[in-house]
């Protein structure tokens, strides 16, 4: 079923602000999956998800920002850390999902448009921070912390920094594609940083 | 001396076009540098270097091709790769050269800028490969190597992979600012990458 089969709600009253909240972003990230951003307007979402135009702008400053909450939501799931207590194979499970999803979905190049547009819109990289980056970075960073109290990484390393060589190092092939990002490039990601490269 | 005193040549006849490029080059490297992308056009760099438009436009397709072309040049000493016979504090030196110059000049804001454009523009993607992000990346590989021919690096290791945990990393940091991009986040890469984070 897609978004634009989802009949429009039309219950007596009011529906509560959660409610309508949620459907919104789930009609928001159900269309970025789909089609990505080129044809995500206020216009189509405030019709698809059954309210007015100024609903939307009261909740979200801008198409970037409602893309931005809507695609947090949509990937929620598919990005969650698994904790099988196995630090190596977690993180490579996760980011194979984590590959598969920028490669293979159109909201992984909504994302990066999106990138793109905030290094000159102040006002959209203010929002992919609060809205994706910052909460994607703290989850990852809570699944290194526990892999390090249970002395799986070294207690002197600053795991925000992991996050950079990890995730970031998919980002950067994905916005500069000089090189190609697959599910191999994934594990050498994980057992480089793991084990180190240096020679005998 | 700034672009803006540089005298326009005057001589009798034709000058080599080697020397009119590199001219060109230079003036454009050295605005960037300086003041960055906002006011780099293609009217202003004639003038400067005192060229036609159309001798810029036969030369390059467009003001982000121009850019990148200079800034390739205009840093290419500053980001030369040291072979003091040891990767690890090669690495951490060029590296701390890198992060000098993405934060601390106009030309690094510049660079993030064309990333940002190359997201939804195809043509000014592939002018960021062929001037600027395929040969610094080539460069990095060829250090990387020569390590790896000394037994600094693990004979397994795919050394491509490194460039984005290295490099990649800081401009993930830089297109998506959540964490600070430091002298000691540049060391930490490298500290990281060479010696493994796994526990005991």
């Amino acid at each position: 079923m897609t978004a634009e089969d989802v009949p429009p709600r039309r219950g007596r009253g009011r529906r509560p602000a959660d409610e309508v909240r949620a459907d919104i972003l789930s009609t928001t990230g159900q269309l970025l999956l789909e089609e990505g951003i080129a044809d995500l307007t206020f216009d189509r979402i405030a019709r698809l998800a059954g309210v007015s135009k100024t609903t939307l702008y009261k909740w979200w400053p801008s198409r970037g920002a409602l893309a931005l909450d809507g695609y947090f939501h949509a990937v929620e799931d598919t990005l969650a850390f698994p904790d099988t207590g196995d630090i190596r194979a977690d993180l490579v499970s996760q980011l194979h999902a984590f590959v598969a999803l920028m490669t293979e979905t159109a909201g992984g190049s909504a994302l990066l448009q999106l990138i793109g547009e905030a290094q000159t819109d102040a006002e959209l990289a203010a929002s992919y921070r609060a809205l994706y980056s910052t909460e994607r970075r703290r989850l990852a960073v809570e699944r290194l912390t526990r892999a390090q109290e249970a002395s799986q990484i070294r207690p002197d390393v600053d795991v925000r920094v992991l996050v950079d060589q990890l995730w970031g190092s998919v980002y950067h092939r994905l916005l500069i594609p000089d090189e190609p990002v697959t599910p191999e490039f994934a594990t050498a990601l994980v057992d480089n940083i793991m084990d180190g490269v240096a020679g005998a």
